[in-house]
């Protein structure tokens, strides 16, 4: 499937040969995507030889296809001088996120080289959190003030054309004289013919704004609410700070899914890529798998404790790890349900009963067909109908205990403030290994001599 | 937490007095989530009794804060003709969507009964794949022919402003006699003084466009090289045939996220809410516990060939979860971090040797890690080296397996057009615990003499 000679190895000798007329083009010929898989095959001394060659404005169309983190670590490395000339390319979102992901050392050190009015407006824009309005908004909207009339509107329009070719212009923002937000034009009402006419008599006055510390969830509820192309963003003092455009927040909570997804599945510190150096990427791995070597030993030692049971009757220990993960399994299921509908606010973390309620009886449905079958299974392989009953009664309880748990998890660990991605899952699959094994050898306890020997 | 009368109880009165004025105003105060967290927590019954009550335009707007699947199921249940009045006044997306959530007999039926016109549009829609451009696309957009000038089009915009207002106006669309796309016109080419001036003087001609079939990954690529506010959609005879959002993509690959999140948790067949039937939900939820069962024997099975092993030394039985708990952890952060590269296109399914040289270095010093860990408890617990060798030699290799297969599989699962959110799971914990029973037994059946009777 590869081609015969990779593109990493092309890039690689036109970087070796310093030849920015090659390698602009060559990386033209690249897609956004390809642009990213190439470069972070490189070295990389040859990747901050690669932006050395290029132009700033050329380099900072290849910081902007790259992933946030990995474009971080490149720029920290470069001489502080060259990062911000690269850096005053970017637009304003991309910059801030590219900052935000470097250490604070670093980025005073690239915004002090910067030009003055564009680091401002970072300064300002990185003091937000990332998932804020504030850290979502866009800063590049037009704004026109109380007293101009359309026809200024319309002269200026006309005079920065070339400008404001990337703007969001679906709406004009109008301001009074203190900056606070006054109304809101939408682009058609600049078509009437009345040129004279003031903005505030075709403005629509005092128009919805969400404050800038307002949550992604608020702001997800505010675009579920009304169905705009873009809502203005105000301080405490109702001055206009900046847009904030619906895509911003589909990204923002298309961001979160994605995290929510790596950290359920023990990537947590942020997004690994393989290209990322092998020890920071196990040391972030080790540093969850050694945290689950605890939560083992406990959960493994309800062996320990039954062991001369296990010891009569040996045939359990094929058992104890099936009813432990099959109900590991049921567990994850309802978790699964829990934080998808806490993120589509369909439950609120107060509705544990709730919860249990609809969970319990699925939690009994769901255990007694499993348990049926694994139970089944058992007694036909060994012919005794104690061990199909002590091995389908156990895998019974623990799909009780491991659904209604699984179900009540996100809601208790979100209103303990817990991360429910990071914690639910391992704090889950403890107790249903611990459930687990109590069940298979309590029961296999209480009648062993319907078993020993076997 | 919760209040003392909850809103569905409220709902619930008003829907019994059929009190239509009561009911319209308590839905306004809901936001649109808590419409569809209430709305869920009625009875089958009420829910329908509610949309017979509400007028079509109220029921629509309902129907929209609802999830799509649930809104299907709902107006499957209505008498046609209510069903059709309702869906007539959903925006095309809306209706696409819940049409499509709906079998083939309910939606032709509903519409049968519809606007003619309207209902030859939703065909037309349903025709497309959801996830492709014609299946995302929108058909509220502003197309003029080519020999109409500047004036023509502000005098449309003028005489039909109030139907246009929910548009997507940052451009407008241009096309010749045969509806086909000739190009693409800014909003703010209007404001220009020449009104006598034809389209074609001031489009830009011959604009880039998507095809209808194209598929999600491929827009994803255009949106990412291309940063337009919409493109348009053109059939394979080029003629215009809808406009599409980068929201729209960005809403797309969200949801996809979302079904990747669930199928890896177990949840198939769609997303899964606890107001649905309790049987429905059990019987969804069981189609994948089966499988696990047939999977977890299996790897069991090992276990029952090494019996006489364990019987020996049954302390064992005390590591064999543990040593295959421990790897499939591992391994299922090497899946995580495969899907997201290939979903970000960093990584390509032919590139299995990159990811094994990676990942199996990986493997090897996060196994020795954590074996030097496990062995260490295992040695210090019961005072035998041998024993702390077998353990810790067995998750060493065990972590070496789970994590490069944990890698590839995703790849060689995609590769076989098979769903990796689905497959990877499963299939790696199978191996994970039979190869992790493997290891730990046979290492020690090869030094039972030192172990026995522990």
């Amino acid at each position: 499937m590869s081609n015969p000679t990779p593109p990493w190895q092309t890039l690689s000798e036109i970087i070796a040969a310093e030849n920015r007329v090659a390698l602009t083009s060559f990386i033209d010929t690249l897609s956004s995507s390809e642009t990213a898989r190439v470069i972070s095959r490189l070295s990389e001394e040859e990747q901050l030889k690669l932006f050395s060659i290029l132009s700033p404005e050329d380099a900072a169309d290849v910081i902007e296809d790259i992933p946030e983190a990995q474009a971080a670590d490149l720029v920290e490395d470069m001489p502080s001088a060259q990062a911000a000339a690269i850096m005053e390319e970017l637009s304003s979102d991309h910059l801030v996120d590219v900052l935000g992901e470097m250490d604070e050392g670093a980025s005073k050190a690239i915004l002090a080289k910067m030009d003055q009015e564009d680091a401002e407006e970072a300064r300002m824009l990185l003091e937000y959190a990332p998932d804020c309005a504030g850290g979502l908004m866009i800063s590049e909207f037009l704004v026109y003030k109380i007293d101009n009339t359309i026809q200024d509107v319309i002269d200026d329009l006309q005079a920065n054309r070339e400008e404001y070719v990337d703007y969001h212009v679906q709406y004009f923002y109008v301001v009074d004289r203190n900056e606070k937000l006054a109304g809101v034009l939408r682009m058609h009402d600049l078509l009437f013919p009345a040129r004279e006419k003031k903005l505030t008599e075709v403005m629509i006055p005092s128009p919805l704004s969400v404050f800038d510390k307002a949550s992604l969830k608020e702001l997800e509820e505010f675009f579920d609410e009304h169905h705009f192309f873009g809502v203005p963003v105000v301080d405490d003092g109702q001055r206009l700070v900046g847009v904030l455009l619906p895509d911003a927040i589909e990204e923002a909570l298309s961001h979160k899914k994605t995290k929510t997804f790596l950290r359920l599945s023990g990537i947590i510190g942020g997004e690994e890529f393989r290209t990322m150096p092998l020890l920071s990427r196990s040391g972030r791995r080790l540093s969850w798998l050694s945290l689950n070597i605890v939560l083992n030993i406990i959960a493994a030692s309800v062996i320990a404790l039954y062991q001369d049971t296990l010891a009569a009757v040996i045939t359990l220990a094929v058992f104890l790890p099936m009813v432990s993960d099959m109900s590991g399994c049921s567990g994850n299921q309802a978790v699964a349900v829990s934080m998808r509908e806490l993120s589509l606010g369909r439950v609120r973390t107060g509705e544990l009963l709730w919860v249990l309620a609809k969970e319990a009886r699925l939690g009994i449905i769901t255990g007694l067909v499993l348990g049926l079958l694994l139970g089944g299974v058992a007694f036909l392989w060994k012919g005794n109908p104690w061990l199909g009953l002590v091995v389908g009664g156990a895998l019974a309880a623990n799909t009780l205990v491991s659904v209604s748990l699984g179900g009540m998890l996100p809601l208790v660990l979100k209103r303990l403030k817990l991360d429910p991605a990071l914690v639910s899952s391992p704090l889950l699959t403890t107790v249903t290994d611990m459930c687990g094994f109590f069940f298979v050898l309590s029961f296999a306890a209480a009648v062993l001599p319907k078993l020993a020997g076997m």
